[in-house]
């Protein structure tokens, strides 16, 4: 096992090679684009990460890995369409960059050229990284697409809302790790614990990223602090507050969340003091908890040794305490 | 071996079946609805035509059919919204029934859901069909993008044009049959020649399109007459027009392809007499000939039996005659 730096480092220079495409240049500069914008690369670094958990060479995992970081760079600039972002990792988006046809096209290609990448290994390898991917991809899309329907929706249960952000995602990081194992041919099994473990940490993370949006520090944080509550975004801290709170709570939140002032203090500030004040926050802290929790009891049962049992647990903390 | 209208039956039969689907139904309906539209099947159709061309029951290739025909749908969706089109076999586009954001998820589901469809295949012809999809779906994008291109080039070369129809419209139809093909476990010299047979016959259909949207008869050719000169499309008679043609043609053509007259009847008259006096209409009946023929003399050196060989050809001849 290597350090996150490593594997981070091993990737990005993979990912460096994989940069030169075919033609027209018109439908690949955008996919070098995306690519190349950076970011930490969890996902990837998890499968590489995953495969040595279960005594594969990483560099087994590599093509894997990149399947995994191009699929979710498809999604973004798919995503970035639809919510009309103009910005991605403080750079243009590719449809503002381009247009929105390019960025359809672009995307697309990417999806496939994700399928294309596991041809490099041998048939059953293939088969299984292949149909976990489909499975995986397609619940990305339905949680797209649950997300979007929120929007318009009233209510919107914890349970669905759970959902969202399991298909949304954490399936994706799951079957990051899964796949490491896929290409390391560890026990199904094994495989599946591992897929667990990765889909709760992703919960998790997801649930602590809505928390962190109201509640985080602003130097940390790194996003805007309040971004949901001014966007109206129904986080799980506004779905526990409307069933934790009484029906004053839920007018105050049904009225605000139908607000877009120019000065959003005091509208960020009323909203925090209800998620604190209706036991959202603690609550959500709770469940933050609980999946984490969830997480690290799938790790014992794990057939591997202890001393990288610890080494995945720490690896848990520190994406939770927002370190790596 | 069936008539076509035998496989077209069974193939719409098989479509119905599948048309159940999960949640969430926002992102299924459209799917849904873009694949009762309706068409002809041709593509799935010669997927199951090719299964037993090679001595396999249609019945096994069904699945591969259907993931052709998803995904011909697939990018009929995406391609309607970068067309800005609003009516499909005269119905409303899916971005125009639903909107822009639908469109492009729904079809980012239906990629998946192509591949997918192979997952009924064991291991060697999953993997066989699905580096065939990918390889055919990247090129179609690349077709995709090649046409976008030409919209803003002044010149496109005969070369050009013939590679982005060859990867926009014919490879999915020699993909079709090269499916078939796999899936029946044919000699691979065939599964090629299959496939090299279908792609020629696309791309003289392909040709023949363009011709017959100048030259057709209006009562059976069912696409409005005249309708790529109306849209300024630069169509195989324009680029050979501009090839053959003298300065003065060369000039008329450039300034017509920038008019967009109330009244296109003028246009159309002078522009088709253009397509006749340079030689550019002619032209244009040798190149559809010349992959007409490539494709028929492909089909001699099948190892099918003779009766079978025929049969194909007049499946040709029908389809280039526009009676299928």
């Amino acid at each position: 096992m290597q350090s996150i730096s490593f594997y981070q480092k091993a990737f990005s220079s993979y990912l460096e090679d994989y940069q030169t495409f075919g033609e027209p240049s018109s439908l690949y500069a955008p996919i070098n684009y995306i690519l190349k914008l950076g970011g930490k690369r969890l996902r990837p670094v998890l499968t590489l990460m995953s495969a040595e958990l279960f005594d594969a060479d990483y560099k087994l995992a590599m093509n894997a890995a990149l399947s995994i970081e191009v699929f979710h760079n498809f999604s973004l600039i798919h995503d970035d369409i639809m919510d009309a972002a103009p910005l991605r990792r403080g750079q243009e988006t590719v449809h503002e960059k381009w247009d929105v046809n390019t960025g359809i096209l672009s995307g697309d290609a990417m999806l496939i050229m994700a399928y294309k990448l596991f041809e490099n290994y041998p048939c059953e390898t293939f088969q299984a990284l292949a149909k976990l991917f489909s499975k995986t991809a397609l619940e990305v899309c339905e949680g797209q697409q649950y997300d979007i329907d929120f929007e318009t929706q009233d209510h919107v249960t914890i349970g669905s809302y759970l959902k969202m952000i399991e298909y949304k995602t954490a399936v994706l990081v799951g079957a990051a790790m899964k796949m490491g194992a896929i290409v390391a041919n560890a026990k199904k099994e094994d495989q599946d614990r591992i897929y667990e473990f990765g889909k709760n940490l992703g919960i998790a993370f997801q649930l602590q990223d809505d928390y962190l949006d109201a509640f985080g520090d602003p130097k940390t944080f790194g996003k805007q602090v309040g971004g949901d509550i001014i966007e109206n975004k129904k986080t799980i801290l506004y779905i526990k507050s409307f069933e934790l709170g009484d029906d004053e709570d839920r007018q105050q939140l049904s009225d605000l969340y139908s607000l877009n002032p120019t000065d959003q203090t005091d509208k960020i500030k009323t909203i925090k003091s209800i998620f604190e004040t209706t036991g959202a926050a603690d609550a959500t802290k709770n469940e933050i908890s609980k999946f984490t929790n969830k997480a690290f009891e799938v790790l014992n049962q794990l057939n591997i040794p202890n001393t990288k049992k610890t080494i995945l647990k720490e690896f848990g903390l520190q994406l939770m305490n927002r370190s790596v």
